[in-house]
């Protein structure tokens, strides 16, 4: 879960898998094959429904989806980068395959991290 | 998905079973019994290390984990509350009958919805 604000201004999610999640709570590095993982998004939407029961405005909310991202690991198929196929769906149609290629790099700053910005929260 | 600032400033993961996710698709209320709704909350943390990414102060992630609410429904067990019965865990540990007791409180101003919060974001 995370709030990314500036020109994103969304709430997220972020699910894995079993692989996924077996490999974050033994603190594994790298991801194992097979890993997906997926990130959520909608608005970051300020509740006026529920801001009147606080008495302030205080709660936000997820509004209209905006985007969906997925992390697919298989070292061999994506090996040029970092063993990570990347994916982005908008209304449930992905991205063409020249945006994806663009993904990577995004990516490049968490390498020490195996290319994955979420940390684990118990 | 939310985020609560005030006091409370936490980011929060709201979770529905089977029933109550069908429930939510189909818009219809009061929830059946059998719905089970849980509300996961962390502390609202600036992620240093995706900033430094950014270029500027817009990330925050799950700090710790502060407290873990859930509803559960049985018209006849729980009729005194609106159906609903509620708990608290902190640490894992369940907060006293008593404690529990003030929460329907807390829900009534969300009666129009069955006494729940959270609106389906799909």
């Amino acid at each position: 879960v995370a709030h990314e604000a500036g020109n994103l201004n969304d709430l997220r999610a972020i699910l894995g898998n079993d692989v996924a999640m077996k490999a974050y709570r033994e603190g594994k590095l790298p991801f194992p094959d097979g890993t997906i993982i997926a990130r959520l998004a909608w608005e970051y939407v300020s509740s006026e429904e529920n801001n009147k029961v606080f008495g302030r405005a205080q709660s936000f909310v997820a509004g209209s989806p905006t985007n969906d991202q997925f992390m697919v690991k298989d070292s061999k198929k994506y090996a040029a980068t970092g063993g990570w196929g990347f994916a982005q769906f908008k209304d449930g149609k992905p991205d063409d395959e020249a945006a994806h290629k663009t993904r990577f790099s995004c990516h490049e700053p968490a390498k020490a991290h195996d290319f994955v910005f979420t940390r684990y929260a118990p």
